[in-house]
């Protein structure tokens, strides 16, 4: 085998861009035209639109999966042209470039990280459009990134990012009080509730899990822990409370939308 | 020209995740971290929830175009969790990872195939969720394959793959009896009915074809064989009869849904 | 660092297909089939079944900003099988290949260009099929050429392309008359009024703009001029002048369709 050549910086792309306009592909051939050798990874462009939270939610569930080195450009900008900062960021061994508008809260949440905020213009793109900064600043800014420059170069650095508050479950002796933060495509209601805040409980009780007009009885291993169409709770692959239906959709055939209350009643545990 | 790097392994993504999640994102990030040199193709995340027939239609018509050593990863995968098996299978010189609930029952029809099992967690990620395998197992087999580990590495092989039997139109003296197998973005309405079964009738006669309340006179050519907005009988790019209408949606325009019967009927050709 | 390999070639892909059927994974087979070091990239599938002129507008929209040398494989096609003509087309340091059907139309507009006809089926797959020249002819077209044929092997040259004419906008002392031509995903409604027809009438001037029920004051210089769920004008990311709402769906909250008229009517500065 001949010598490998040094791998190729990976730049993945989160947008809420959706796939029917020339968003994306204005992003990865500014990219391509400053770093050729990039590999270019698309990991999310259909989030619904100007859903911050969603884009937070998929950086979150992916980003430190990546190779170190990593470099996520991550755009959901409704406040593009206004006050909101544009960032480069470092968190453990993974970088993010776009704005400073919440889309970053999850993955620096209880992480080390270091900010520059991006100011040096001669790392954009000579014209800069008031409504599209990820064609004309973040891309870019990525890219160059990629090539080798440190992130010094790009602006000064900030003590901190702006905090946002994403609402967090509330547990006492009584059980678990959470919320649906996320719905997906198989129409899964993802609670913001962690399998840790449930096993600080210990194994002497269960929950009696309300969430609309449904009760369920305890949380379950699998979706095959119950019937085809029948509503099961249980914990998701990003760790978090779900309930779903076995091969159906819970959030139609349940009625539940996103910000639905979720509530968990301890039960002690006949024994 | 310096020495070219051997051509870095292909692996292909299908799946029923869509394109607003983190799933499909996590499987890239998950092959990447154990195989940077790998060449990630996306091929279809829309088809509908759950639709395994759907994702069989697809690699029957995209995996054989691909280069000689292509790994194919798939996962539409309603049962995860339960007793369905994990495997990696060999058809020809293509390869496949996902779950064996059909979804490679087209792929290995009529030709020689090598399955195993997975068994072997060394190759799993550390922590196996019990909703994502995808992610936990099918990308980490499928970029540690891409490596150059052996098949039998992963698990026993396996005799044979379970049967899932599709439905096959009926031929007879009189004419075929077939279904719509699959309904594409265009709306075109593709049948379960090979050019093959058509052209073992011979050429002295033509079919009058009914589907719907919609009666076709006999198979055009191509879709500007009619005038626009009138219904075309052909034989599509996948080599099966489809109904079509010129620069319109059959689907919406003929009122039919995926399921629905198509009827040839035997014509003895004017001479 | 080792000698780093010659660039690879850049294969960008932009049709109708969608994401859910075969068709876009089945180009890609065959490009790499064919030039397995190409680095495919993903512009737009989504674009709305036959819409030419959305395809027209993302290419005039990204070509440019992609490296030279890249080849733009686009496949919008809804006379396949018929008599348009298939091409390769060289324009400034980019190359295209698809039906000559109006879907390049905007990317050569006032710009030199090649274009040779595809005619030599050597370079085309085995068999042709009637509906799916993608992946018959267009996408082994693009690989061949990649892989550094000669325009001239493909066929003979044409003189000129087909003129398609776009509906332009009509000035005069009274002011702008154009039409809505886009409406993003964001419900963004872009005009076919370029930013250079409004400078035209100098700075003495600002106008009123009239489209469906609502009439805008003046061009605004981003999203955040005015409050969230207001208007706005402004000249957008492709220098055509949008009509939106800060943060939601002009689409939606205004009722406008594609092709609805949009007036600018000049008034005198007070001065």
């Amino acid at each position: 085998m001949p010598d490998m050549p040094e791998q190729s910086p990976i730049i993945t792309l989160t947008s809420d861009f959706g796939n029917q306009d020339y968003y994306v592909g204005a992003m990865k051939a500014v990219i391509l035209g400053i770093c050729p050798e990039a590999t270019l990874v698309d990991i999310s462009h259909d989030l619904p639109p100007q859903d911050i939270m969603g884009g937070a939610w998929v950086l979150k569930n992916t980003a430190f999966l990546f190779p170190p080195g990593t470099i996520h450009l991550a755009v959901i900008d409704p406040g593009v042209g206004g006050d909101r900062r544009p960032v480069l960021l470092k968190v453990g061994d993974q970088y993010f470039v776009g704005p400073e508008n919440g889309l970053f809260s999850l993955v620096v949440e209880g992480q080390e990280h270091e900010v520059v905020k991006l100011t040096n213009e001669a790392y954009w793109r000579e014209s800069i459009s008031k409504t599209f900064h990820g064609r004309d600043i973040f891309a870019p800014v990525a890219a160059h990134f990629a090539r080798g420059e440190p992130m010094s170069a790009f602006g000064p650095a900030l003590t901190e990012l702006t905090k946002y508050r994403w609402a967090k479950p509330i547990s006492d002796e009584e059980g678990i009080q959470g919320w649906i933060m996320h719905i997906d495509r198989y129409g899964n209601l993802i609670t913001n509730i962690p399998k840790k805040v449930i096993e600080e409980h210990g194994s002497d009780f269960t929950f009696k899990i309300y969430v609309g007009n449904t009760i369920l009885k305890d949380i379950a291993s699998s979706f095959s822990s119950v019937s085809d169409g029948e509503p099961v709770a249980l914990i998701g692959s990003s760790g978090m409370l779900e309930i779903a239906i076995n091969k159906g959709s819970a959030e139609q055939m349940l009625g539940i939308e996103k910000g639905a209350p979720v509530s968990l009643v301890l039960q002690k545990n006949d024994s």
